[in-house]
């Protein structure tokens, strides 16, 4: 049975992935009356005199809601909010499991940017955190935008941020694999989606040397004209040497690629000729841009994917469970350019030096250290810049 | 240390009365690969070609938003979302302890109607049920019928129709009691918001004699003018008799009182100027319309109240959970009349004619056999009046 139809047998065995539980039993009276009425008027009336002790007398303080609009569902699209339930709590589930933070999957059945910055604006009060997911470009960045402005828990939409974190931890080990410099470094990234740019932005903060954004209609260059309006501020900010063309033009002499786009763009060819000791990160799921053995052979050194089959998954799971338990911890406003930079290279840290080769520039996922680390990085990064409303804090 | 200091420091201890686990575990490549990517597509696929999938591959089928805005919580009256949230919390708690029932709770931030039902119809599509609670009247009618309309999930305003149920249920055993008979009964209703108005359409479904409601300006009559647009239709159901007055006049040879209003509006010389075997059920919360102790010396015969400290709580906790778990287990895509007179009979018929006296007129909150009984009931119903998808069900 392959994995598809064995997931399938899977989910009908769970009936969810996800359960809600209760902290307290409800066996007598006395019982009752402290867990609801009329005891727990009390702690209502403790929460109306200060807001803040939602945090303290409810389970807000960590719980992340996991909000989709089920436009870009793994590699599926738009799917819809019914259809893209299992993705989210999949996400939950990884949440829980990982680092200990209660997550609960939200699914709004809008493609209106405005609809859904009001809803979940409206019910942000329940939640600690809201991690956005799989919503499409360029609504992504507008809806992450106007969230930040309004709502005051932190916002972080996963295939953006996420992607950039682990895709940076990635290249910092693969950096010290091959030698490169990350500053002396030529990075083309294909796809200009939310993973896209987000990567890209995450690694000028990096320092990296120069990056090469290619799309659909192939090398974004300032001065071009764009439908996508993020692509103005993308094209100011790479491709220093303003070069045209497609795909294959930008890999010449790369020395890295990671894509975030679709399966089998890239081809053998454009692996040689990149420059010496090529980094591929293809990220395309389920199916990369090139299969790893076929990038190999055509010279790859460095070669990771977003699956968990083969070596180097280049995977949010070992990003977002520590970096919202990081940002809970310390009741931090936002996730900010710092914490994220903090997590990566938390993550990078974490692959000891003794491990580090080509097939192993991240750390085992399943390694419960991970999310502990990568929140102790991320709480500190936000107590440094100012934006945690707790200074001290347990993991 | 009072109950209302001890729940408190419950609430401190318990960070949370609910927590989101996972119920599958992901400590290898093998298990991550058919809980998220790239397993996870298939179900996804599967949902995406047929939405009633969502039930099958997804914790849906078993899982009801608890939502509020804050406007009419406990006794508390309008104290916000944070603040509510305690409140939610346990409702939650007690769904999943009673029933299993998996219940998640939702604080909108907003007052006003037409944006709580948007929020809440682009959010169900990730719920199997909607349970609205403590939203202020009159707006509280509005919601749920406009919601009604929209949604194809079962929504139900558990301060009207929970309340509704258990006083019915709380009714027909009282009756039994006293040797009352119900269809020759005279009914005073003190408080005519949302509880009191389902209150007296359910009651009137039972085919009560006559229900005068009584509100702050006194007894309601055909011919008046109101406020609250509801209270038109109100007036044409009760008050046979049409008569005018206060809540002392109404009370005059009635046979039964309830009240869902404020503490100690009920005096002793009103419940002597009732008819021979008074029933009292004096439900404001926390401190009820009159103490049972108060009523009994004055000639009650049967008294209950909304608190758990005294005999004959009547409270929601006997309806809720089961009303849910019945409407979930045939995927009724309301809950209508018929089934919340099955939930009343359901529960009344639960205590055993051995134990039935005018300190037991409703079942041991606490037996867990309730819930099955009022589900069981209330499937049965759904079926019956053809709003169930499912024919066939599992408890």
């Amino acid at each position: 049975m392959d994995i598809m139809q064995s997931a399938l047998e899977k989910h009908k065995e769970w009936k969810g992935k996800i359960e809600i539980v209760s902290r307290t039993t409800v066996n007598n009276r006395d019982e009752l009356s402290h867990a609801y009425t009329p005891g727990v008027a009390k702690p209502c009336l403790e929460i109306q005199a200060n807001p803040e002790l939602s945090y303290e007398l409810t389970r807000r303080h960590n719980l992340v809601a996991v909000i989709t609009d089920g436009t870009a569902v793994l590699g599926l699209g738009d799917i819809g909010p019914e259809a893209s339930m299992p993705v989210m709590e999949g996400k939950c589930a990884l949440f829980k499991e990982f680092a200990g933070v209660d997550a609960f999957p939200v699914c709004i059945d809008s493609k209106d940017t405005d609809k859904i910055v009001k809803t979940i604006a409206l019910i942000s009060k329940s939640f600690g955190g809201i991690n956005l997911e799989d919503i499409s470009a360029p609504r992504c960045f507008e809806i992450e935008k106007r969230l930040k402005e309004i709502v005051d828990i932190p916002v972080f939409h996963d295939d953006q941020h996420g992607t950039a974190i682990v895709a940076s931890a990635a290249m910092i080990n693969a950096a010290k694999v091959t030698g490169k410099k990350i500053e002396d470094m030529t990075l083309v990234i294909n796809g200009a989606g939310a993973a896209g740019c987000a990567i890209a932005k995450q690694f000028i903060t990096l320092g990296i040397g120069n990056i090469i954004m290619v799309d659909i209609k192939g090398i974004i260059c300032d001065g071009d004209e764009f439908e996508n309006p993020s692509h103005y501020e993308i094209a100011k900010l790479t491709n220093k040497n303003k070069i045209r063309g497609s795909l294959a033009d930008a890999m010449k002499n790369a020395d890295a690629f990671i894509g975030v786009s679709k399966p089998n763009l890239v081809t053998a060819d454009m692996v040689k000729s990149m420059a010496d000791k090529p980094i591929i990160f293809a990220m395309a799921n389920p199916t990369p841009e090139i299969m790893p053995d076929e990038a190999k052979a055509a010279g790859a050194c460095v070669v990771g994917t977003g699956r968990s089959d083969f070596p180097n998954q280049i995977n949010n799971v070992v990003a977002f469970p520590g970096v919202f338990k990081g940002a809970l911890a310390v009741r931090a406003k936002d996730i900010n350019e710092d914490m994220k930079l903090a997590a990566a290279y938390a993550i990078a840290g974490s692959v000891s030096a003794d491990k580090l080769d080509a097939d192993n520039i991240l750390p085992d996922p399943f390694d419960r250290s991970i999310p502990v680390a990568v929140a102790k990085a991320v709480a500190d990064a936000a107590i440094k810049s100012g934006i945690a409303k707790k200074k001290e804090y347990t993991l």
